[in-house]
C-alpha cells in the first residue's frame, strides 16, 4: 500500500504550519523536495528549514530531485502543462520506486494550500501505480494577504472572485463582483484597469522576512508596487506576490 | 496599549490549529469566548477543548460572554447587522475593560479565518477604545472541504467564484465562471439551478467527529445531500456545510 500524503503547509512563515501537517511530515517514511533551479532555490531551502525544525522521526528519508522544466515554447498552452505534468509524475514515480518501492508513506510540503492553483493533485492521480492520496490543508496566500493587511475578504453577504492575471488582463473587471483576488500575475495586471474607483491590497514573499505589502487607491499605489515589484524581482531573482482589488459600488 | 488578536482556529479539526495561532494564543492576557445559546454549545465546547490542549500559560485568563442575538426581525437586513456589530463591539468593550482594563492583549479564535465571512474584523474597528489589530490566518472551510475530497479547487488557469446560497439561489449560476463555491447557504440554494451537467462536493461538520461529505452528479447527490442535511441538522440542533459545484465547461 502507497499513500501520498500532500501537505499544505503555508506561504512561508513556518508558523502558519498546522499541527496535522507536523504529523503528517513526521508519519512519512520519505519527504520528496523537488529543486527548481537556482532562481527558485530559497522555495527548496525554506522546504529544506521546514523538515529541519519539525521532524523528529529519525526513520523518514528526504530526497532532492530535480523538477523538470515545462516548455514554454508549446504554442497550445494546455498540451504544454499537460505533458510537464506527465513529465513530473514520471519523476515521483521513479524517486519513489528506488527509496520506498511499492509500500509506503511519501509526503510533498506544498506552497499554500495543494487545492489552490497547484498541480500536485493533477500529477498525482497520473502515478503508475496510483497511490492513495491524502490533502492536508494549508493557509493560502489569500488569507495570508488578508492577515497582513488585516483585511476582510468579503463585504458583508458579497461574493467574490479568485481569477489569474492573464484572465484580469484579457478580460477586464471581472461581471457581478466588486471584490477580485487576483494569483499567479507574471506581471502586473492590473495595469490593465482603468485605476478610478478601485482599491488595491497587494502583497508579495508573505509571511517571509522579505515580506512586502502596499495597499491604497489603485491609480496612486499602481505606480509605486509597479516599481516596488521589478526591483524586488530583481534583488531576488523571484517573485511570489498576490494582490486583492476592491471596487467602490 | 491593547492589542486585539483574531486568531483563525481551522474548522473544527485541532490539527488544523497553526503554530502561530498556538503562540498567539499562548501570549493573550485575556481570551473571550463567546457563548452562542444552547444550539451552537458545540462551538463554544470546541474553543474551550482548543484552549485546554494548547493552553500553556498560567496567566492566560478566558472569559466567556454572552453573544448579542441579531435582531432577525428588522425589515432591512443590512442596518439588522449594524446594529448587531455595534452591539457585539460594546460586550467586547466591557469584558475587555473588566477583565484586562486599558492595555493587554485580548485574543478571540475565529471559526476558520478571520478575512472570509466573519466579521470579527469589522467589530474589532468599533470598539472604544480601538486596539491595535492583528489577524493569525487560519485553514478555511473551503480548503478543509477540498482537502476532505482531494478536489483540486480550480480548474488550471481558471477562475472560480466564492459566493453565498443567498446569492445563488437569486441570481442562479453566476456569468463568466465554471466553478462556484457556496458559504453561508442556510438551506440548500443548489435546489434552485438546473442540475443538468452540474457536479457537487459537500461537507458538513468538516474536520469534526461528526463530518459528512458527498459528492456526484448534482441530480443525483443533490437529494441524497438534503435528506442527510436535514437529519444531520435535527440531530444536532445546528448544521454547518458548504459545498462546491462544478460546471462541465
Amino acid at each position: 500500500m502507497l499513500t501520498l500524503s500532500l501537505i499544505g503547509i503555508g506561504c512561508g512563515d513556518p508558523g502558519q504550519l498546522t499541527l496535522a501537517a507536523i504529523g503528517a511530515i513526521n508519519a512519512a517514511d520519505l519527504i520528496l523536495i523537488p529543486r527548481k533551479g537556482v532562481a527558485k532555490s530559497d522555495l527548496a531551502e525554506l522546504r529544506r528549514a521546514i523538515c529541519a525544525d519539525v521532524l523528529t522521526n529519525a526513520a523518514t528519508r528526504i530526497a532532492e530531485f530535480d523538477l523538470p522544466v515545462r516548455d514554454a515554447g508549446d504554442a497550445d498552452y494546455r498540451r504544454g502543462v499537460d505533458d510537464w505534468h506527465d513529465a513530473i509524475a514520471a519523476t515521483w514515480s521513479r524517486e519513489i520506486a528506488s527509496h520506498v518501492g511499492g509500500a509506503g508513506r511519501v509526503a510533498l510540503l506544498i506552497w499554500g494550500d495543494p487545492s489552490l492553483y497547484d498541480s500536485s493533485l493533477r500529477i498525482a492521480r497520473r502515478l503508475d501505480p496510483l497511490p492513495t492520496i491524502e490533502v492536508v490543508p494549508g493557509v493560502t496566500s489569500i488569507q495570508a494577504l488578508c492577515a497582513a493587511h488585516a483585511l476582510p475578504l468579503n463585504d458583508i453577504g458579497e461574493p467574490f472572485l479568485v481569477t489569474t492575471g492573464r484572465r484580469l488582463r484579457e478580460g477586464g473587471w471581472p461581471a457581478g463582483v466588486d471584490t477580485v483576488v487576483v494569483m499567479l500575475d507574471g506581471g502586473t495586471a492590473f495595469q490593465a484597469l482603468e485605476p478610478k474607483g478601485l482599491q488595491i491590497w497587494w502583497g508579495a514573499y508573505l509571511g517571509m522576512p522579505d515580506e512586502i505589502m502596499m495597499s491604497g487607491e489603485l491609480a496612486e499605489a499602481g505606480p509605486r508596487i509597479v516599481a516596488a515589484r521589478e526591483a524586488a524581482r530583481e534583488r531576488h531573482g523571484w517573485i511570489m506576490d498576490s494582490y486583492i482589488l476592491k471596487r467602490r459600488p
